[in-house]
């Protein structure tokens, strides 16, 4: 089988490209993930996995990661992406992503409650929810971005 | 390189949610795989893969899995998902996910035609075509979803 | 960890198909990798991956692979997908791809501009530019389909 991940951080960034995916890369060269190879996936924490902020990771890696990124094309629009990760006292957590046209404000507040609906789903106890996100006004062609990456 | 998968089973659910995520997510949960990762792939049945249906996967691991997912927010709407496993006499198989507006009859007359043809395509005898498929009416955000797993 | 490739080729092809998704894997196909199950990634070439083209990969392999798919039904549209590498001399590099409504010679020179900003924006200096496209034009129901598939 794949490896079950055992770290975790949350990162959100945003950028301006020349090209829609150009953004999208920009964006994850400020959320600090530019530089590997992000595998989507939805969208669980592992049981035991450990928040490590500032983990580096080498160049080229697959990185099992689960995100969300929204590109505009409408120069004035504010976009906004946001990660959350619902933590359990003692099994495993959620993670969520979101993505809209609207302020880091109300990223950070739907992207709450979507992980309190997957506790509640799940009748499970949320002991702390983390979240990252980031807003963005659109110069030409932008990119919002967030996302929680699974490492080793 | 990555492990081949070995197992694999067939799945299909439907939910509401209060947003298009956790409606996806509350799907996957009643599909019987919403606590894991899954990690998309596009959609060869390995050789010797067996099926095994009940199969359980431990919470956050990373499962490879063909999907086709469909959220609808209009009420009243109905929305459906197949998925299509094309098994060979001795070779591998080819997997087949579809999702639209329509019945749970249409999906199944729709993804067997296509597992047909990507056998004929690949001038292999297609010696079984297994189907699951979801039919959702939407009450306010629904998901249709239906999957391969594929396991070790 | 997930293991890092060590090898690349880079490919692409188009087609036609009686939905949207056996035109997607009939492109796959006549792309060469239609037998193994591709799982998508974005999309750094990993340090000292090696060029290796004409690989062949074992049916139901997991292969990631960054890649870009366009489909149309529009009979007579054209549509066009590149992929692009760009190689540094002694570090990693960067895959780009691209799909739009336009001829094989744009969807190049698009791809091309987007690994020189791609590399640009890390400070890095680019060796060489591999690039891979396509350009179909639609009679019923058509793919094209440009991938870097990364491998062992």
């Amino acid at each position: 089988m794949l490896p079950v991940p055992k770290k975790y951080f949350i990162t959100a960034a945003s950028a301006e490209g020349k090209s829609k995916l150009t953004a999208f890369d920009n964006a994850l060269l400020k959320a600090g993930i530019g530089n590997v190879n992000l595998v989507r996936v939805s969208s669980i924490l592992p049981p035991e996995a450990e928040f490590t902020p500032g983990l580096k990771i080498a160049p080229g890696s697959l990185v099992p990661t689960a995100y969300g990124s929204i590109v505009s094309e409408i120069p004035g629009e504010t976009i906004a992406a946001a990660v959350a990760v619902g933590v359990s006292e003692d099994s495993f957590g959620v993670i969520m992503e979101f993505t809209g046209k609207c302020s880091k404000e109300e990223a950070e507040a739907t992207i709450t409650r979507m992980v309190e609906e997957a506790f509640e789903v799940r009748g499970m106890a949320l002991k702390e929810v983390k979240v990252n996100a980031v807003e963005h006004k659109v110069e030409k062609i932008g990119c919002a971005f967030a996302a929680a990456p699974l490492w080793y």
